[in-house]
C-alpha cells in the first residue's frame, strides 16, 4: 500500500515534518541514514534555538528524536538514491535496493559540506583535512590548524579549535568577515586566532599527513605558506539534491526552488523544506518552521485529492 | 540616538528576532504589552514545538522570554499606536505617548481573535461570551455552551472547555471539519461535544447574560435555536496593522505582504513577521522561523547600508 508520505531526511526539517505529518494521521515513512543532519556535527553549544538557552546540538538533536518517535510514524534507516514518478505517485529507491510508494514527498535531504576542491585535499582527508570540527578538533592537541571560511560555521570552528590547537588561523576568501558580532568577540576572546582575509587557498601539502598550506593574497597575487597539521574546511554547503534531478528546479546554488510560503516545487505533492531549498538563512529554527509548513501544505494537498 | 532595530511584538516571532538580533549585537529595543501573544492563551497543551514533547502555553512562553532576556536587549512595555518615516529612519509613537526612532523595524504585532460580528456579541463580552478559553473555562462548570469555528482553535477549545461544561456544541459555517485529525479524536472521545457543520450564527441572547443562540443550517435555511450559557469564539484571528496603514501593502485578509524568503515588506528597513504577515500557517514553530529570517534580514540590511 502506498504511504500518504514519504519524508526524506532526519535533520531538523524532516523532524518537525513528520511531527506535524503524525499529529494530522497521515501514513508516514520517514527514511534518514541517521538523526541530526548539520546539527548534530554543530562544534559550539546552540543558543538560539527559542526555548533552549544552551544546549548541545546533539542533546537537541535527542530530544527532536524522542519527540518524533512519541508519535506513530515509520523510521527506516537508508538512504534514497533514486524517485521516479508513477501516475500521481512517486516511487522512492533506497540504497539497499528497497523501493517504497508515497502519494507524496517532502525533501529535507539537508546538505554536505562544500569541498575545497584545490589540490592536496582529497587526498588527505582524514590526514589532516576535516569538515567535522567536533568529531576532530581533539586530534589537535597542541597543533597549528586553519579553517577556511570566515562565516558562522568557520567562527564557531575556531573556537571548538581553540580548546586544543595552540594556533589557529582563519582564512577568508572575502575582503569582510561574515561571522556575527557574539563568535567574533568570542574568537577574539581564544587570544589564539589569527584571521587572514581576501586570501584564496590554492594547496594543501604533505607527505603522508598534511604539513602546510598554501594560498594566494588575493590583492597582492602574492603566494604564502603556512606551516600547520590541519585544515578545517567550513565554507558552507550544496544541497545533497542528485536524486531530485529532472523532478525539481534548481537555482544558481544547486538549491531547491520552492515557493518558501508552502514548499512547493514545481511537481505537485513534491515538497522540499531545510538546507536543501532556496531559502536563505540556513538556520535550525528557520529550517523547522519550513518543516512545519511543508507538512501543512501536503496535509491541504491529499485533502484538496480527495484524502 | 537611534535604536538600529526596534521588534513590535512579544510573541514567538518578536522573541525569536530579539535573540538573533542581540547576538548580531545590534542596538535594539523591543515593545511590547506583554510576552506571549496568542501563544499565552493556548487552551491546551503544545505538543508540535520540537523539543518539547508537551508544554503549556504560558511554561513555553517563560522559557522564550528567559531565553530573551538572557541576551542584552532593551524592552519596554507598552503598545505602537503609530509609526511615521523619518528620512531613512522610522518613528515609533506609543501608547504611553513616548517616542524612539530606530533605523530598521520588525513588526511581529500577531494578530487579535476575529469577531463574529453578529448581534448580541458586543453586549454580552464577559458575560458568556469570550475570545479566551484558557482564562474562562473554569466559569462555566456543568453549562452549556458553545464553541464557534470548526478548525483546531475550536477543537482545542472544545477539549479544554469539556473538563468543565456538561455539554459543547461546535458550530462550523462550512460542510467541512477543518481540525486535525488527532483533535477530532480528542474531541469524539470527551462523549460531551456535538459538531453542527453548515451553520451560520445569527444572534446571540439573553437577559443579563447569555441564555441562547440562534443559527441559521445553510443548506435548509432553517433558523434553530441552542439554549446555552456561553459562546466561545474561534473563527481566527484578524492582524494588529492599523499602526501600518500607508506602509505596507495587504492582502485580502489584511495580512501583511512581504517576501517570505526574508521578511521584507514594500517599505526598506521595515520587515514582518509571525501571524501578522500572509505565510499561510499559524504555527508557533512558523512564527519562530519567520522571527529569525527578519532579523538576519535587518542585519544584512544594515551591513549593506553600513552599519
Amino acid at each position: 500500500m502506498a504511504y500518504d508520505l514519504i519524508i526524506i531526511g532526519g535533520g531538523p526539517a524532516g523532524i518537525t515534518a513528520g511531527i506535524y505529518a503524525a499529529r494530522a494521521r497521515l501514513y508516514t515513512l520517514l527514511i534518514t541514514k541517521g538523526f541530526g543532519g548539520q546539527v548534530a556535527r554543530k562544534a559550539v553549544a546552540i543558543e538560539n534555538y527559542p526555548g533552549f538557552e544552551e544546549i548541545s546540538g546533539q542533546e537537541l538533536i535527542q530530544r527532536f528524536e524522542k519527540h518524533l518517535r512519541r508519535f506513530e510514524i515509520e523510521i527506516k534507516e537508508d538512504s534514497v538514491v533514486e524517485i521516479k514518478r508513477q501516475n500521481e505517485n512517486f516511487l522512492v529507491f533506497t540504497e539497499t535496493k528497497e523501493q517504497f510508494e508515497a502519494r507524496s514527498l517532502i525533501v529535507a535531504s539537508g546538505a554536505d559540506p562544500r569541498p575545497l576542491e584545490v589540490p592536496g585535499e582529497k587526498e588527505f582527508i582524514g590526514k589532516g583535512v576535516s569538515y567535522c570540527t567536533v568529531c576532530d578538533a581533539p586530534l589537535f592537541s597542541d597543533k597549528t590548524v586553519a579553517v577556511v571560511g570566515g562565516g558562522d560555521a568557520g567562527f564557531e570552528a575556531a573556537i571548538a579549535l581553540s580548546n586544543w590547537a595552540k594556533k589557529i588561523y582563519i582564512l577568508e576568501y572575502g575582503s569582510r568577515i561574515k561571522a556575527d558580532e557574539v563568535n567574533q568577540e568570542r574568537v577574539k576572546k581564544t587570544g589564539k586566532v589569527e584571521i587572514i582575509t581576501n586570501a584564496a587557498l590554492k594547496e594543501i601539502k604533505g607527505k603522508d599527513f598534511v604539513e602546510s598550506i598554501v594560498y594566494q593574497e588575493r590583492d597582492s597575487q602574492n603566494l604564502k605558506t603556512l606551516e600547520l597539521q590541519g585544515v578545517f574546511v567550513e565554507i558552507g554547503s550544496q544541497p545533497a539534491t542528485s536524486f531530485l534531478k529532472g523532478l525539481v528546479g534548481f537555482n544558481e546554488r544547486d538549491e531547491v526552488v520552492v515557493d518558501p510560503k508552502t514548499g512547493e516545487t514545481s511537481t505537485p505533492g513534491l515538497f522540499a523544506a531545510g538546507d536543501i531549498d532556496e531559502v536563505p538563512y540556513k538556520q535550525i529554527i528557520v529550517a523547522c518552521g519550513e518543516g512545519a509548513k511543508a507538512a501543512l501544505s501536503v496535509y491541504k494537498y491529499l485533502q484538496e485529492k480527495g484524502f
